[in-house]
């Protein structure tokens, strides 16, 4: 890593870095302006399509799921190492995305999480090329969809398991966030949602009182599911997070939902918590239709599975474990190895070593409609440094 | 009761029915096809109040709750005779109030409960001018509104406690629905209904595993109120109608809240399941206290009252009760006394002596979209006899 980040091509790239960096932070708003929802991430792909040609990649495309990439070849030979930034954003349509600047300090929904990266990527690019640095192995420049809750990794999942980059993807970096640089997502926090809806016969709450309520069996699953007990290590949590359903206050319910998450850093313990929930939910409806008639009916219970994100862990000895680790001591910084639920999911489950990075700076808000990203120029260039050594090391600079 | 149906009066009061009826069906389609969303009565109680003055009543008017009325002014010094229809439906704004006429069969929103006896209390005006019945009393016919849950009784409550009449009526007779004309409704189930507004913190499912959640407090109260017992006799129940609350699958809600519904036939049942849901609400509170962290801030529940309506009884031993029962006697049906929710629990609470009587045919699928009656005439006929007979022979006709 010192040779890295002392050879003559890495400083050329550091450099240009510098020079470029108020077109980064303008490519950083005008893809934040570009609306993204979820599902809906269509016009900003279709924009950053046209900048990674712009950046002069090769086989330019977008694919069958929406995900857009490009290659930057390599001298041949290698494994192809991908990198890449998400599209999509939590905000539905209609929401204001303009960023307001003061200072270094950008808002906007969205600026954060996940537009800067894609800028990012741009800005890295730039700069290989300003110093003419060559790479061993092609490296993927990847827009990707759907990594928030809605679009449960989808855009991850094609490219990894339907696109035509499937089975070689070496290794994967995720670019995801603005945040002091030296943390690195090496384990993949799991995670399992459910709409889970209650089902009986309804009716009148006076005239049919005694019948089987969909709300009650709904509350005593609710009750058995708060009582669970999961470890503090490997990191295990469950939520009810909406509830709804009943027609008016003098019905029996016909229907009620809850939507319900579960989430865990070992895929063991998320089997575990999901074996658990499933058993609660078939107990909760037998023991309501226990309690009460069943004479116009039974309660029954709908159990759809709404997000499925896998755990997983890239070991830190891992070789981009090492390298990144490497990157973030040799700008000064301290690495942590971190858990979280990011694209990096998805590789890692598969057995790909993948890690997660931010771009260096500071942010907060994310997912709110004050999100901000503060890009004050020394901790955002060191960030987007760690990243860019990390990134040509692991590609085998040359 | 043999005296007064088989007096020259009521016979002809009785073939004018008969005549009239074609006019009766119109007037119960009109008045079905001017929406009466609850709290939005006023389109129907204006119609209404037109129609009262070209039926001749005397100090016809609107009060300030939106009731409509009139009196028929009877020979005076006795007391005022009281009976009412509702004007309001439970169907919101928007709803296609169109009636289908069918043969006699008449379907729309409304259409049985409870415009078509609006249209029987016009009818009976009509009858008894044809006949030149006098009677003793004053008789006050009313459209009245907010019968429906939301209205909470709110029409009958301004009468009965503010209006100008309040104090000065001594019998009260609710035509509600159309049915055999059997049913003499004497007790009147009360209800209380509640919004509970469970509300914390907050919070990321994964971050911020662990501290309170308003989903689970609603869970344990919802498990301990469906586990309450009641008497079969009086009747009491209980029931969770509808539920909602929390803003994402991954996020802890800030706020859950249910609608609830209670009743009985007696007020000490009502009072004591009154008594024993606040309590379970607030053990259900503390326990979800005292189960997770309170780091970030407590759950508290806000207990809204939204609807209060009393129970009571008008004795079997009444006049009223006897008089409507020798009514449906004298033609050829048995009465049935049964206790019900209506316009009448009001005036039962106030130890004024009230009953409810549907006006003849049959109905099905009230507070449905497709609610329908068949005014089949035999039937329909028999049902607005009944209902003069009582109300003439209560009013005391000469």
């Amino acid at each position: 890593m010192k040779a890295t980040v002392e050879s003559a091509g890495f400083k050329a790239a550091a450099a240009a870095l510098d020079r470029d960096f108020e077109r980064h932070i303008a490519d950083t708003i005008r893809l934040t302006e570009i609306a993204s929802p979820p599902f809906k991430e269509a016009a900003r792909g279709q924009a950053y399509l046209e900048l990674l040609k712009q950046h002069g990649l090769s086989d330019v495309e977008m694919d069958a799921e929406g995900n857009v990439m490009g290659l930057r070849r390599g001298t041949g030979g290698g494994p192809i190492i991908a990198i890449a930034a998400h599209l999509d954003t939590v905000f539905p349509e209609g929401t204001n995305v303009t960023v307001k600047r003061t200072g270094t300090r950008l808002a906007a929904p969205g600026v954060g999480d996940d537009s800067r990266s894609l800028a990012v990527l741009l800005a890295l690019i730039r700069a290989m090329d300003a110093a003419k640095i060559r790479t061993k192995a092609d490296i993927l420049f990847v827009g990707d969809v759907g990594e928030e809750g809605p679009g449960d990794l989808r855009g991850m999942k094609f490219l990894f398991t339907k696109g035509k980059y499937k089975d070689r993807i070496a290794m994967f970096i995720s670019a995801d966030g603005t945040d002091a640089g030296s943390s690195i997502v090496n384990g993949a926090v799991g995670s399992k949602r459910y709409r889970v809806t209650f089902k009986g016969p309804g009716g009148h709450s006076y005239g049919d009182f005694g019948i089987v309520s969909p709300a009650f069996a709904m509350a005593n699953a609710m009750k058995k599911f708060g009582a669970l007990t999961v470890p503090a290590s490997p990191k295990t949590t469950f939520s009810v997070g909406v509830v709804g359903g009943g027609t008016s206050v003098n019905s029996i319910p016909f229907e009620t939902w809850m939507d319900i998450d579960m989430r865990s850093e070992s895929r063991a313990e998320l089997d575990r918590l999901d074996a658990a929930f499933k058993s609660l939910v078939a107990a909760a409806v037998a023991e309501e239709n226990a309690a009460r008639s069943t004479a116009k009916g039974k309660i029954v219970a709908d159990v759809k599975i709404t997000g499925d994100r896998p755990s997983g862990h890239t070991a830190a000895s891992e070789t981009i474990v090492q390298i990144a680790s490497a990157s973030v001591r040799s700008f000064g910084l301290t690495p942590s190895l971190t858990f979280s639920s990011t694209d990096s999911n998805i590789p890692i489950s598969l057995g790909i070593p993948a890690i997660t990075l931010d771009a260096g700076g500071a942010s907060d808000r994310a997912h709110a409609l004050d999100e901000w990203i503060d890009v004050e120029k020394t901790s955002s260039l060191r960030g987007m440094r760690i990243m860019l050594a990390t990134l040509v090391t692991l590609a085998g600079m040359q």
